[in-house]
């Protein structure tokens, strides 16, 4: 099928690939997209969108972990410095980062009828704490356009996610005469640890959803030219950290006299680990940061771990919650110290709608890009996109998470990854078909 | 030295073999002891002692585990059958089978003073819960006085020191003449588990006692021609047990209903173990018995644990349970179960007195059976005979625990211990020396 | 549909309502089935069928677990006593209590071609140890028909199992006519403790056979008139003991010299249990049962631990028992012993073939007796079935674990455990009919 | 006693007091102590003792850990900068800034005698890893000399120390001629770490020594007026680190592929705490610093930790560090991981000899300066002191630990901690009247 759509967005490409290329030389990790976010508002105003933002977007008492005042300031005067529009750079305050913007579409609604769906598409912004490597052969140094903000990288595609949400922008906005309804397109920050969508979800990013659909480059869709419609098994998750405080004392004169914190934080580690498996289905548990002591002549006053629970369904998830909670407290006991445990971020399970699968199948099936079209695959990770895939599905719409293959030299989350810029050109295609099969105006 | 102590001795050493022979025979563990102490009761009221016995000789209440009355009837059957006095018997009700036996002396007490001091000495009478050698080269099993209670033996020498209590009783008539004031003799049960000691003070078994001797046989004194005039280092000890009650569920189909009383008490036993050491000296602890759980595929319900701590002071000791105690609960919660803490047995540490130590030291010096002396030694182990020990020396008495060597062929608490018998005439011979010191009437 | 099948079925009910009876009468655990195998072998021996038995049913040295000669010596006399056939017992010899017997069927065979398929069911026998209630209203007691084996109870149905197979024997025989090919029917022993199986396919119980079709009373068909015509997410599994071996020391004296194996199987339990969870599925890990030590002032010698594992596929259990037997070793490690690690039972995962399932779907659909079919369930739990019906499948065959709803008191492997006697007539003829339906001969 | 030893102390003490506050401005941590040493080694080159330094005083490869060159480099340029004598610091080379300095004296030797006998005296001069105070009622601030070095603080009074050892010099300079024999004066660096001393005994500091004295501010002598002339019990000591290695995986997709180096550390952890006590006197076991892992996401595959062993004997420190290191290997076996145990000090156990305490209590008895004067008190630490004491006595000679009183603010290595500057002059007049007593000429 080669039309006018697709006509479009190979006239845009080089743009893309060029907007994708600055965002990847500028990181921002989550609550820090002042400039992303800016330039993505920016530029949807600039083409008529309704644009949503700050406060109306992300409702700041709904985020489980807060960036610090000082901190947001200092991102703030770092992204204007970059180039970002100071007033729309002070609209997000401290970490608001998020935004919608909706393309209200004038197809003919029949008389007495409410005029139109309501489809959303979702693209996450952030950039992962890592640092980039400085080989030659990686090509965002070949190139010019490896990360310039020291500890922090693109090394998940969400630049490419960004870029894509904005090339569609243009697209939608010259079919939209051809359109009845809404499109929105909203732009996530924090999604890395899993805290960006839920306060956006609690803001209203997708009440009234009637499809939503939201795209992630690679991952279980491995080369270009892969395409996967759907993923089950998002595993439900929960992020969390637990401070230990017994009393120091000197190991050789009076041990007896401490109360020792790291041994607190020792069993509870082992016996978290030892929880036992669901019957109904899969579980996690993982300590993944220890950190305890000052002196191996001193006993330990302080401890604090780091771990995430998971499981298939929200409900096993909080059973591993459940438990990690009450042997927190149990092996504080143990030692005469004091716990506190606090959630860091927490996401819900989930599966895509399998009738909004089929229409992805569908009009990825009448693409010519697509060489591997697989219709779900079992996703066994976390994604906070199930905080509004779940909230569309329960309000009685449809959601689907699609896996866009692309060719990489390394993985995702790691120093040199990078992806296929051609999957940006696909993306954009898919995604454009997708709101036209769901939003055509009746001929 | 050789004069009218050590003839009566020798007279009646013949004797003293074969009653010890005898008590072999008939081994009785603690709360168990009729027939024996139904013995030496008769012997001492045949003597002229004035006996105090059963419920006034061991107080019911302060017993800490309590033989069950129907285990306790079978048993006085028993001693009845193997030729113990029935009204001796019965007058022991369940299990109070502690006697003492008071010797007063007429030595002329100065017009207006006190009547002379009073002197105690301690012999235990219980036997071991072990099965007895049957090799042939085993003196009982050669000689014919093997045990006869399948599953209970002599192998600490309380049968020797019983027999010792019964001869010197004999000799100590013969001196009464010479003599002023009261001697005592405590003939204690359950000293194994470190049980009968604590109600025989609480019956006042020590009150107003001057000296308190107790011997034993053997231990860190290895070889016949030693002896060991007292000893320091008494460890406080408590024996306990630990009941974990959890929840069973099939650990394919639905662990997570399980509450794991086995990991319950995994976690008690290790975090018991890393107890933080005592700056200010030694301490002890362990989980001796464990047992648990029913088949391969049921989460456990049951566990149950089975410990004791020691410390070189009492204070220590409490300490050691102070931890132990918090840490039974601790571990019951981490896993979602309950727990029950039952202490069995509770012995004080302490010392000899040093002015104690001199008195038998002087005495064994001018014998001439005792080839190696030793003042004390550090015992770092447990005995319950710490309770009137520490009684006597609170109410400003003096209080010695002697060693009396004996060639073995195998150690204490193993089923081939077996003893020198010519200790128990040098024994005697001590015990009636160290009584006419301390009571003998001026000239 | 009321035809011959059905007549017959009624036609024999009483008798194997009576048959059943006699067998929960006299239950028999795994190994021990002399009698109940000799009851069935006669029987077939007296239908004409050709049995294989003894050593030729059930492979000696496959199995893991071996009972002693010594008890199966008095199992034997026990059940001649009990009115087993003692030339049918003698050819069992230690415990090799499985058979199969087959009825060839003349039905026409083209020429040339072979005779016609192999379908073979599998029939269970032994009971379980346990000791069953003796409530009046427990209706074994009620009806005259409890165990008169202490200690041994059929609370799991094989005695349904065994009286509907022999009662199907009778059954087919008049049905033979009609068919062609054979029909094989197991019978086998010791599948509670997962053992009977593996040595009976080793033995080729089921080498050529096209369809397998085993069943169960009750499970997760939880009423009378309930039926699930297959089961996928059988779990594999493997029980195993580990002996730990340390050296004992008195904990007051000399701690430092003790091997504290009661440890090494407290660290091996808690790392076991933390073992990691599977990516690619269900895992599960339990120890059941824990027995150390003898005395609490004796660092205990020796250690032993019983456990299972459990993976939805036996990759995964393969992983788990890795993980158990190298941490295992490392816990011996750990504190100075030595381990022994002996595995008692092995099973498969496995799941039913979906296209027996159909068979099993259409003819239970032509019955009048089932009111709520089910195509399959999720089985989660292990059957030593999985050893034979892999077997199959592996070699090109179909088969499939049907289980057949009952009325119940209470839980299998309970005291109470109890089925209600009319689902034995629907199974019997859900069996006929689908032995017609594979082995039907042309027409 | 006021004579001319006291009024040349009473001289000099204002000096020593400026030295020690410059001292107190410019700490030094262990194998930094460039400037220290080199202040030390002019002033005593300057009175005429002959002196040996760098790698003829500390044997570099007897240190068990070794500071890096780099580092050393840029301490030497800070030393120099600092005032050190640029020739005698770039003789230290890397860390080897320890030194003594033999007073030969000409008191007249009998004919064909030795020339008398060596005694010798230890000074540490290292400083504490801590930030000073900047309260201002702190002395240190008040009176201008607190720390310069930020994270350096002498909080352990070698400041003091150092000051004495240079003032005494000057003292027996004048002393000499009434003195035969020699007096060596001991400048030891990295005492904190208990790294100091056995480099220097190896390197000969206390060869032929027949007297050796070490004294320390403070520590159990807790107020100005106490002295205490010789310990017992010092502990054995041994620090360590270990690096367990893993896998990383991620715990959500794949946690079976991970080898978890974190729960590695947590069981190496748990089960050292739990190493058996020692029968024959006490032990310690602390793992003072815990840290693994990089995020709640991933399977950790490093960890590290840091601890200590102790006993009143080596031989019970030996016990425990064998036990440390067999731990160490199984916990990394029992979660695959691999481990590197590094020793990092290690210090054996003493106790002062009895005869010079003697010594000690007699001199300080005829002095006026003492309160309160004990013989001696169970120390139940570790000093690196006890390299060289040992030494000494192991061959023939005689040793002890004088502690010597001083109020103070707060506690030994405290950020507020600070002493009484008139111990110095006591301490100067004591250890001048101990070296006058030892070598004192025949008249």
């Amino acid at each position: 099928m080669t039309d006018d759509i697709k006509a479009q967005v190979l006239g845009i490409a080089p743009l893309i690939v060029a907007l994708r290329r600055d965002l990847h030389k500028h990181p921002e990790p989550g609550w820090k997209e002042y400039r992303t976010a800016s330039l993505a508002a920016r530029h949807l105003l600039d083409l008529g969108y309704k644009v949503t933002m700050g406060a109306d977007a992300v409702r700041a008492e709904a985020r489980l972990t807060v960036p610090d005042p000082a901190t947001c300031a200092r991102e703030r005067r770092r992204a204007v410095a970059e180039g970002a529009d100071p007033e729309l750079v002070a609209r997000m305050g401290d970490g608001l980062t998020g935004l919608w913007a909706d393309l209200v579409c004038p197809g003919p609604a029949p008389e007495g009828e409410r005029p139109g769906p309501l489809v959303a598409l979702r693209f996450d912004m952030d950039a992962n704490e890592l640092l980039e490597s400085d080989l030659p052969e990686h090509v965002p140094v070949r190139e010019g356009f490896a990360s310039r903000h020291a500890g922090a990288m693109h090394a998940c595609g969400h630049d490419g996610h960004t870029a894509m949400g904005m090339g569609l922008a243009a697209v939608l906005q010259t079919l939209r005469p051809r359109l009845r309804g809404t499109v929105r397109l909203i732009f996530q920050p924090a999604e890395e640890d899993g805290l960006g969508a839920a306060p956006m979800a609690a803001a209203g990013a997708v009440d009234g959803v009637d499809r939503l659909f939201g795209l992630h480059l690679g991952i279980q869709a491995a080369h270009t030219g892969d395409l996967i419609c759907g993923a089950t098994d998002f595993l439900a998750t929960t992020t969390f950290n637990i401070q230990f405080t017994g009393r120091a004392a000197h190991a050789g004169i009076a041990p007896q006299e401490g109360r020792n914190a790291l041994l607190a934080a020792c069993t509870a580690t082992q016996n978290m680990h030892a929880i036992s498996r669901h019957g109904d289905g899969a579980s996690r548990i993982n300590i993944g940061q220890f950190a305890a002591g000052d002196a191996s002549n001193i006993i330990p006053a302080h401890a604090a771990i780091i771990g995430e629970t998971r499981g298939v369904t929200s409900a096993i998830n909080k059973y591993m919650m459940d438990e990690v909670t009450r042997m927190s407290e149990a092996a504080a006991r143990m030692w005469g110290c004091r716990s506190r445990l606090h959630r860091t971020s927490d996401c819900p399970g989930g599966a895509s709608s399998p009738e909004l699968v089929d229409v992805v199948e569908r009009v990825a099936r009448d693409m010519d890009c697509f060489r591997h079209i697989m219709r779900t695959r079992s996703f066994r990770a976390s994604e906070d996109f199930t905080w509004l895939m779940n909230r569309v599905q329960e309000h009685g719409g449809q959601a689907t998470y699609i896996q866009l293959g692309t060719d990489r030299p390394a993985g995702h989350h790691t120093r040199r990854f990078d992806f296929d810029e051609t999957a940006l050109t696909s993306g954009m295609e898919l995604l454009a078909r997708l709101v036209l099969d769901s939003l055509k105006a009746r001929d």
